[in-house]
């Protein structure tokens, strides 16, 4: 990306709409050099500059502090979009949103003010060291400071961010404390090791923390070291659950297009089919098949829109109203989404193979891409629990125990 | 139904979401008895005397005649939510909205008052006689008057109508002209020949047109003889086929609500399964396969739902702005809809039953009720074709051409 | 059925071959009247003696006492041969070799031979009633004899049975004994309460065991009151589980041959395909479809034919040679290939309609069966655990334990 | 590969299963370094070199030559093996065993021989240069001598090997004419661009034809410049598609036991799920899905397995005997072998990664070596046209009419 490109946004949107087609612009920068820096294993150094400039990181931000104010729902599109250019990057974003809102979900309304403010009117991304497979980080208390310590297998963006959100357990207690702090310093050592078969781009390895320094005051939530939970706090899941589910979609309709657009452009009608035909568009299989994939994408997407629409509606709502109830229909809807855009999208990304021909499978085309993306993230956590979830409040009427996975 | 039941509408709704849970109310009713009217094959006499008691009848009708004025969106739900409780029923309530919008679709102004005064002040019921792959019933034109002659093998509803939508050819032209007549008449006789694996109690049986006479001032559109095409005029089959998608997700959603009923309600745990599960509940691939089937149906009606509102808007609009690509956009969306529907329908009324367990092939159960209906009804043009129409749209950016199926 | 078809079988087959052209003449008289007898319900007295006089009753009967002598794996193609025409007395006669061997499996040689003696010679049927979801019989010992006493309700074919394979348990004790015992008798009441969707033909109904005398002599495999178990013995489930596997597959054969008929004969290409095909034979789709379907149908015989292979192998080789992991290994195959036969059948019983066409779906036609026949007797156990089964022996290599239903 | 192992082979097996345990010994030399060679794109000389050492390169030369003498039913068997161990090494090896018996199919009794002497004496491999797709080579005739020259696209083989099948036709004519020619020749040219998503190793990249000279006397097939058309000439196709489903299913076969090595060696339990397993092994859906692949798995190969028992019979029978309608059979089922693996392969090779987990996306471990294989061959000729191969002979009963993909 050179300096013309970098300078291209020289305004920003107004609306919702204004804030999708500047998404889908930057989406198109991103995907004219997507494979290339998916081949070569690239940090995504300049894409998150890109991301900066295009304002995209501050959509969620306060208006006061040059934030968009937008919503989730419009966050959720913005992935996708972004997600369709580049995969990586729309995870990368998508997980930014959710830290940038870490402080809304757990903090006091003088620290979310406060996070708010920093990251806005500086533009700083988020990354998190937040893994829930291994064990906690441990906080040792001194007094006016806690301080971080211990090992994340994966932890995504945060070598490429300004702030990174910690989550540990105070030293001989069951007390969780999260914090944001800054990406770059010597007690916070990355692995480099993130080399994975897709989403290869969003630096996802492993993390020591080696000491890293929060005040006390810096603790989310916390007020004379003690913590006030809402089930408010317990949407992070959701939320991200939503993210994937945006950024797979996203991917997922990068490899219809990137088929049809193959099909439509390069292959040849199959010459020993019976009849005289002259292009791909012409045999019904393709017709046929690709009608199939599309309308199963379109109910994907409206299940994934519908399922912003209502987790949306609740994070913008007041933190304290938020019910149990409430908070699990709107999970157990986003793990239905979730479902849908994994099967979907994988049977797009692998199917569209049959419908562009032989030829595609040059790696010069990259349309393998998609299947790695997705293949790679969707194994996050299993959709058989997801399903299981979805199944138990049909038949059972339960909602699921929030939990790091549900 | 006994005469207590036929009061319990003694008011009318005032809003969409009441008209919803009007329609639940009348599923509720036709569900008791939809079982043994189907192994009876009854005509449905009651159940449309039940529609029009409701009000539904005229829920598309004019306020000032003692309609409802309500959107298409609104009746694409209430023949959902009426399909629930009996997919026949379902079905003729949302074939009767077709036939009651017919005027709109193709008649002056004036014609159109006339009609919507007709029924919805007399809350008459509508059938139709217009199975497009017989031949097309031939007009004579008698000067003043027109005369319908010919067969139709399928005529839904008519039947049990008071108005019937005819379409023929004026003899030795290629003019067809859409008429509106009573329904019962010697002219039109009944083949009462429907007997069919699904659907059974929709009356569909041939009907012969023995010399029905229409008055030239009710063939609909004309004006002295001639006829003043509009885009609009072809949205007859889109507005259907959302129709038929929607009486189909009716169909499949009961499916799936029986299904967890009859396993919540009665299907033991699998007593060799190893552990010491107390009920199907416990059982995960019981989870597993609801939430599979719940995340499908869920993602179909999104795309229904969204399919209608793109629909109602246009049908609500201004005849003559519709363009061919707008009429064309909906129809391909719409195309989409009903093949996932068709889809998703299928496998949960069969599927289901593993969830269910092998007591609950019992006749006295009935679940293969819901297979019958759809597989009976989504026969009736090959969704093959439908997927094309979606393919072509994505491949090639076509819009299909209106015709009697697309 | 005429005394004339009942002559038609002068001579009995000397081959394997024979025998199955045998099978498929007797398929050919039953599919005549197999859907007037299943929408009448019909009690199958003259199709079971339609099955002795064809021989078929004998098939593995000893041929010193008139029997053919054939194997298991000729048994299971017949089998599958006669479902083709009918899928209830296909069920009926595999039912009935089980039975048949009910002896080999568990009794000593003399009263091995006995039964075999007595029911060849007489070409007697056999039933059952052994469902294993039920209580057990309970017996009592009264010295010389035993009496039965109890309920089923489930015992399939006994009812037009000659006589009836029992089991249950010892009083007091742990101890279950087989016995084989004449159906017609007073003690035995049938309950004529079979009424379910599908395999209408099997007199599956309940029946109350209501003091059957049995002779310690005949309590099969018991000398001086003891039994001697043998790995052997728990070949039941298996062999009668690949007996399902097959008589589904010639459901699945059938309905795909009723398609294809069908097809070729009846259905019309669709007018407005934009080309002008003159029959569905030069539908893409229908021929796309039919291969995919034919493909499935063609890999899912393959291996139900390795089955019966496998464990053909197995029931005639020594009683005392089989280890506990041969019987698992062809168990677990076994499974494997019941549950691909049900998977494939179902979506043939179910898409077959796709390319018929709408009027397939008149009573008349009748394609229903298939499906009504496969997904009742499919739900004999839950399919996810053969599954589970299939699953553990690849990933853990274990072989199933036996039990009833493994 | 190390002169160790290259001395492992220092006898033939004498039967057939000795020359499947040959061949699994083969595969697990290729698969140590399947992975990283893929990796590499290194080309195969090593590969092809053991290949010769093991024997298997003369499987099917005659036994006076110092060749096996085996059938094709063993060769397919060898190939799934090889491909098991490596899925390029398989296809190389496949092609080689169809080019070795190329002349089988089109020379002369005198032609065959001196054909299999050369090459089972010398242990000579095969490639070919006979692309349908592209323009036919042209032929000039230059009196004793026929001189090739023109351009393929894919050229599978022919770099590592011996020699090289060419076909073209004869300037001004329609005649085809075959010829084997020594593969490392000035007039041949590799273009060593063959940079595909899977199958890497195969070195098919394009090849230059620029003026091969062949004696008339090799000319395939031809006496006095005239060719003898039999039908057993067109076997070359459903032999060659019968390969490819071979290898297809090694390749689907080792995914399905990577899959299972890695989760039974590496996977966890699923902390959330609410019980406390100790291993994925005791996951329901890890066990369900394993079942549900493994079965799919094994119906394919069964399938395929009765497909190479017939072919075989063909191949190995009097060329002159062979009927269209024989060759069509044979070729139809080849094709629903085909198809089936196809389907079952891609989905073995994306599903297993959901029951594999998330860590084993990562590219140390190399589960995506299957699934782009496989997508990458599957491609060869439209899936899509062998269904409807097999749909036209299910429905119309006609053979396909031979030609270069049918």
């Amino acid at each position: 990306m050179t300096t013309t490109e970098q300078r291209r946004f020289t305004t920003r949107p107004g609306t919702a709409q204004g804030w999708l087609d500047r998404a889908r612009e930057v989406a198109g920068v991103l995907a004219e050099t997507a494979l290339s820096r998916d081949r070569a294993n690239e940090t995504p150094h300049e894409e998150v500059r890109l991301l900066k400039e295009s304002g995209l990181v501050t959509l969620l931000g306060p208006r006061e502090h040059g934030g968009a104010g937008e919503t989730w729902q419009t966050a959720y599109r913005v992935v996708r979009e972004v997600a369709k250019g580049d995969g990586s990057i729309g995870q990368l974003l998508g997980y930014h949103y959710l830290w940038a809102w870490a402080a809304r979900l757990v903090a006091t309304p003088e620290q979310i003010a406060e996070v708010e403010q920093l990251y806005t009117s500086n533009e700083f991304f988020f990354g998190g060291a937040v893994n829930p497979r291994d064990d906690d980080l441990v906080i040792t208390d001194e007094g006016d400071n806690l301080v971080y310590r211990g090992r994340k297998s994966f932890s995504t963006g945060s070598k490429v961010s300004d702030l990174t959100v910690l989550e540990g357990v105070l030293e001989g207690t069951a007390t969780h404390v999260f914090a944001i702090v800054p990406s770059q310093q010597d007690a916070i050592v990355y692995g480099d090791d993130w080399d994975n078969l897709g989403q290869r781009l969003t630096e996802s390895g492993s993390v020591r923390i080696d000491g890293v320094r929060v005040p006390w005051a810096s603790a989310a939530g916390f007020v004379d070291k003690r913590f006030q939970a809402l089930t408010y706090n317990t949407l992070n899941v959701p939320t991200i659950q939503l993210v994937f589910a945006n950024f797979y979609l996203g991917i997922a309709q990068a490899a219809l297009e990137a088929g049809l657009s193959y099909t439509a452009g390069n292959t040849r009608a199959w010459p020993y089919g019976g009849d005289n035909k002259e292009s791909a568009g012409e045999e019904f299989y393709v017709l046929d098949d690709y009608g199939d994939l599309q309308a199963k994408l379109w109910a994907t997407e409206a299940l994934v829109d519908k399922a912003g629409e209502e987790i949306s509606a609740v994070l913008h709502a007041e933190r304290e109203a938020l019910t149990e109830q409430q908070r699990g229909d709107v999970a157990v809807r986003i793990a239905a989404a979730k479902q849908r855009v994994i099967d979907v999208g994988l049977e797009i990304a692998t199917r569209v193979f049959e419908l562009t021909g032989a030829r595609a499978s040059s790696n010069s085309v990259g349309m393998d891409l998609y299947w790695r993306n997705l293949r790679t993230h969707s194994l996050h956590d299993p959709v058989a629990y997801k399903r299981v979830e979805v199944g138990r409040y049909a038949l059972l009427g339960e909602v699921p125990e929030p939990t790091w996975y549900t």
